[in-house]
């Protein structure tokens, strides 16, 4: 057998799945500051309507492009391994595959969303993009994405991770991306929260409003906002990831996949992987579904199914997220991208209707687990992708416990040859276990969430 | 047409070529000390015996062990891209192909040779290898492939690329790789050149006789030392790029190259891809073959052939070489790999035998060449393959200029986003063009060749 199977171009899904049309329950809509549902054109000046369309859809197949095709095929379809040397060395009965999204020119997952969205606005007749970036892939995902289609792109970095990380900074300016400090005096917003808190660390909720303020302020009209993860739209461009993988196990003579694994911030990489085989589920395939969360930052585990904003300033909609507030500043762990207060609506209602089973792990565990992937599997996954390799690890070495055979698939969302600092505070022995207690999540939620209607599936 | 074009892991070719069988000429043997050719038992203390036949075999083919195909297997085949994006910028009417070696887990070409070193290593009984590294590539790529087959790992780094890069030693580490700066205080030749230069910034001559030392001064006999390019099995193993990138072109319907491009330190990713093709020309095809040199080290364009050591302790043998002289200290340029100041025996006999045409590139072309390839093709590339896409862009520039069509391909040797502070320097205007000068070259010359033999082809 292969250790990577392998698509062609034209092996590549031509359509993404929407799990929107499939999700057993009631889709709670984005409500606005009033609490009534907000309509499509109250997004327009964050958003190109071309997107917003697709943020709203029911429909369960969208055609994919052809510009977007051709900017996918400069790294897509990527390859599947199997994970032999991991098996061998754990031991387990199970069978391990990863899909491996590290190839792409940004080193993760995200440009599957960032290419699809910078060619919509291009097409809608934007000039300019603003974004915000935690650990800094998504930052570079729309930096590289913008330098292909020739719009320009500022981004807003969380200032733990753009002191953590100097180079991404480098990285996005070589694609012609400008990236900034979050918070920031550029905006408004990040001049007061800077005047109240100068020594913050930041989050990604202070850096989406500064980055949507930087949008809707822009008088031209030709500047929109661009989301990493979380919103409907991202969701669906990743699950080319998942779509692509079902081709390739079925190369590779799998019938069954039992377990299903992705780490989550925002959800997205997570969403891409799973949501095709969450189609599966519906439909009566018995999958067992798993997003990894860090137990610094725990929302899908820890916290009820609420209404709540997508950044600090209350400048986006309110959705329906499992969520620790939009006031929450996360622990300046090295996971960035997993920092996030809320999880993604889709990921947060197919947890609510009993479709996945969400686990959190502890830091040095994550850690641990991407120490031994790069010393059997030789690849460096980013801190964030550690997650999921631990929540592989866990599920083999379940199966060798119970004597049984299985097949996994996780996803490698990205590499971690820029996130070093993160290994080698580990190894060092530099780094502690950060877990958020009860009570810490009773208290965040306490300060945002007040007066928040509860969505009900 | 595809934008990759992709091999099947059946697909992947089973034998090294080797061009010692083709040569026109002499093959000019190593000589020892005093004057006389070297047996192959006297490399033994440093090499295991089974690398040694490689090094000295003259047969055309050689097969490669299955046990170095499974590790090959991890990455390869790696694919071949069309530069779509680039042929546009330009408008030119060359097509240009690359081959994309930044697939590996170390990033770069290195491990093609360092896993089957490795594998040869542990199949002769051998535990633990030493090494040396300029940029950091081979360095990382013997640790990755030393993690794979349990051996130890020690590598030096040139001190000026030790301090430029810090985290390069952390991903040697992560493998499980120590990574000490040279000149270090472990060996006696870095001690007494500690003691004359504090302040070097060292050199890959310095760090070779640290490596060799530390390997032949282990009494348990199972240390053995592993070099990154320059000599022939290492050429050798590098061949499988050539080889993959012909099958590739012919899926592609490619049926003549014009052009064939590579950036040359020691030669070895050049080599690598150009020495199939190199068979192909001393068979009659109408070929240009060009390795891009640095203007601040160059060996092809600037110095004759000549017998010179490959470290400046004298520790290896004399090679017959393009050399700028085993005692030369190369200018802290930001292509680090670079910087040796020989060039591979088998690439120096092709260029006396008129095989191939070298040219010198000045470091800010090289950037600017890179910078415009980040910014179409989206791959941001290593400083020394910037000298290989310029390579690149002067050729399509020349096919322009002439409105001819013509069929180029370059090896993408490396990804660079450890490499990032030259990128940073190039943007900020603070790095300089560096170019040895006719009387730069003479002197160093003087100072380590008087005395040795000429080689004749």
């Amino acid at each position: 057998m292969q250790n990577k199977i392998l698509l062609s171009e034209d092996e590549i899904p031509r359509q993404w799945y929407n799990l929107a049309a499939d999700l057993p329950g009631t889709i709670n809509p984005p409500l606005g500051q009033d609490g009534n549902p907000i309509s499509p054109d109250m997004l327009a000046a964050v958003f190109p309507m071309n997107l917003i369309e697709q943020e709203v859809s029911q429909d369960r197949w969208i055609d994919i492009p052809e510009g977007v095709l051709d900017l996918l095929y400069r790294w897509r379809p990527s390859p599947l391994h199997r994970a032999f040397a991991l098996e061998k060395a754990l031991d387990t009965p199970a069978k391990i595959f990863y899909k491996n999204e590290s190839v792409s020119p940004a080193g993760s997952h995200k440009p599957n969303t960032a290419v699809a969205q910078a060619w919509y606005n291009k097409e809608f007749g934007i000039k300019r993009l603003t974004t915000e970036t935690g650990a800094g892939q998504w930052g570079s995902a729309l930096s590289y994405s913008c330098a292909l289609l020739g719009l320009e792109c500022k981004v807003f970095m969380v200032r733990v991770s753009f002191d953590q990380k100097p180079f991404r900074k480098v990285l996005m300016q070589t694609w012609g991306g400008q990236c900034v400090p979050s918070p920031s005096m550029d905006t408004r917003v990040g001049r007061e929260i800077l005047e109240q808190m100068p020594d913050t660390p930041g989050s990604l909720g202070i850096a989406i409003s500064e980055a949507i303020e930087a949008a809707v302020g822009d008088e031209t009209g030709e500047t929109r906002y661009s989301l990493g993860s979380v919103l409907n739209h991202v969701m669906l461009h990743q699950t080319i990831i998942g779509l692509e993988a079902k081709k390739q196990l079925k190369k590779a003579g799998i019938d069954k996949v039992d377990t299903v694994i992705g780490c989550a911030g925002g959800g997205s990489n997570f969403a891409g992987l799973a949501f095709p085989f969450t189609y599966d589920k519906i439909n009566g395939a018995d999958i067992e579904i798993i997003p990894v969360e860090p137990a610094s930052c725990p929302t899908l585990t820890a916290t009820p199914f609420s209404y709540d904003h997508g950044d600090v300033a209350k400048m986006t909609p309110m959705l329906p997220m499992h969520s620790l507030g939009h006031k929450f500043i996360p622990a300046p762990i090295h996971a960035g991208g997993l920092r996030y207060h809320g999880m993604a609506p889709l990921v947060s209602h197919a947890v609510e209707a009993g479709l996945m089973t969400p686990i959190a792990v502890k830091q040095l565990e994550c850690y641990e687990a991407g120490l031994l992937f790069a010393r059997t599997e030789g690849l460096l996954v980013a801190p964030e992708t550690c997650h999921a390799v631990a929540g592989a690890v866990r599920s083999a070495n379940q199966a060798k416990e119970e004597g049984k055979e299985k097949t996994i698939i996780f996803n490698l969302s990205g590499h971690g040859l820029m996130d070093l600092n993160g290994y080698e505070k580990f190894m060092a022995g530099e780094l502690q276990n950060i877990a958020l207690s009860a009570q810490d999540v009773e208290e965040s939620r306490k300060i945002s969430l007040e007066g928040h209607p509860t969505p009900k599936i």
